[in-house]
């Protein structure tokens, strides 16, 4: 953190918006850079455990805010281990620990939104985790033959591309907490994460949206290391950007950080079974879609079983952008 | 907690033996008193919710832990509400938050004790809660026609009264932890709770039952106010005390504190469909059992809608009976 606050005098406020896995890489990573770090996370999601919560109890989906939470979490190694632990046997058999928490706090506390803060303070969070709505919300995607998908955990099993993303209900609000969040940032991160379920549903929301593009904040885009089966199957960089583009501004986005360090060969194979290949950067497309110089390529590959973001690389490589465009901002 | 330090200089070390709601109001009433209290709590319990969890995930049976936990915790209304919290549709119907919690940390932790200690730091509990054995027990009934019945909620569903209590297996032993605080207390209290579910296992524990015979502490058993259909109907207040020196020592209690307040008509009804009455104070029985000076008599009746010991008064009584006791001992 020294070389960074020679430059800015304090920790810079950065806010991610998101959620599931590749938002937690992302966070653990900027966690160790920055006290004032805010998760935006989507709560349009209704696949798997969290679906089932929506089902069952009519609690928002907490799946995502769970991750958010564990990766900021300060509570200690037990209690991140708890959060995430996915009960194995018995009635409660596939469900994460963290969201029986967030629904049973749901009910205690009345709403969703108060249930996510008071989780903040239980697990000791570094920064917060805010949802993007407490809002209940659907995912309706169109498809290039005019049909329709409805829900999250449907949209990444169709095999039929999307053309278009759409909320239900459409006019649903971020709220106060959130936008000042992003107004008052110096750097805003889309993703990484899935698409559709996870980066883009947080864009559908009016008033999120217009933060963004009003914020006086640097903001980015992180593209995917791999493509998703039944959501982003054979999108090249520029193809995920012109996807975010299409559902906001061609303004949004001050730059887009794409990974160009190699996916060790074993690791693609497995992944090409399941239909998810390395992202290609078509860097001259992302240069006439965005101009050249908003285009950040690294290596920020992290390689352990999964193919990930790198949480320390990718905390780098932002914060060292961010630098570089204040420098030329103000210089 | 003034006129208190005077007589002894510091908070008094109190051991609170048993589980339940009846330990609650005492624990509740007691943490007001002191900073150095240990509830040491039965875990021979396969009813309800706990019972469902011994099934399901071979973890012991978290209810009267979570209570004591709840009681004696200091991390603010919200949590002890989520801890308590009953799920009421879909799947987790019936159960209590707190018990998929400590069943999870168990998991997470490999074991009740550890998953315990973490219970107590999470809810910032004021002392600490101990369950009596880290080993999985259950309860074995005799009845006076020889028959047996096995399993804490079949002793309290049955209509032939208890004879004699076993524990299995036999050779449970407490630990050092749960014998040191007994060895180190000013007071032990076991009780008030259900006779043969939450206080007598307690004392089939040999390491336990032995350190309670040779602890300088006073050990005093708090009566229940009333009696419970199919495990203490129609018992008197020696009757009960009779059943826990027949199952552990003439020399074990110093003191027995029995209501003589008036429990209110209109709840007293209301009990009585249920086939639970208030328990005679049989003085005379109780004096030629323990002598008259062990006896004390107080008006400890809580009514708001069920018939339970007040906290407050229960504590007081309990404080300055050791006050005088230590006093006599002194002088």
């Amino acid at each position: 953190m020294a070389l960074f606050n020679k430059l800015f005098r304090r920790s810079p406020a950065i806010v991610a918006i998101g959620g599931g896995t590749g938002a937690s890489s992302l966070l653990r990573g900027l966690k160790e850079h920055t006290d004032k770090l805010t998760a935006i996370v989507n709560v349009a999601d209704d696949g798997g455990s969290s679906g089932r919560f929506r089902k069952e109890f009519g609690v928002l989906p907490p799946g995502d805010v769970r991750n958010c939470l564990a990766a900021l979490s300060d509570a200690g190694p037990v209690l991140e281990k708890l959060f995430q632990y996915r009960f194995e046997e018995g009635e409660l058999k596939g469900h994460a620990f963290g969201n029986i928490f967030l629904a049973a706090l749901t009910k205690v506390t009345g709403d969703f939104a108060s249930a996510v803060k008071e989780a903040n303070r239980v697990l000791s969070v570094r920064g917060r985790v805010l949802p993007a709505t407490n809002v209940k919300l659907s995912l309706v995607a169109e498809h290039e033959d005019g049909t329709k998908t409805t829900g999250e955990s449907l949209v990444g099993k169709v095999e039929k591309a999307v053309t278009r993303l759409h909320l239900k209900p459409a006019e649903a609000s971020a709220g106060p907490e959130v936008v000042e969040a992003i107004m008052q940032a110096d750097l805003v991160v889309l993703g990484p994460g899935s698409l559709y379920t996870s980066v883009l549903p947080n864009l559908l929301i009016r008033d999120l949206r217009e933060a963004l593009l009003r914020t006086p904040a640097l903001v980015g885009y992180v593209c995917n290391i791999m493509t998703q089966a039944g959501e982003t199957a054979g999108m090249t960089a520029s193809a995920h950007v012109r996807v975010i583009i299409e559902h906001s501004s061609p303004d949004l986005l001050d730059f887009v950080l794409v990974n160009t360090g190699p996916v060790p060969e074993k690791l693609a194979q497995a992944y090409a079974a399941e239909g998810s290949r390395p992202v290609e950067v078509d860097r001259d497309e992302l240069a006439r879609l965005m101009g050249a110089p908003k285009i950040i390529t690294a290596d920020l590959v992290n390689t352990e079983n999964l193919v990930r973001h790198h949480p320390g690389k990718l905390a780098e490589v932002l914060l060292s952008s961010l630098r570089e465009m204040a420098k030329k901002k103000t210089g």
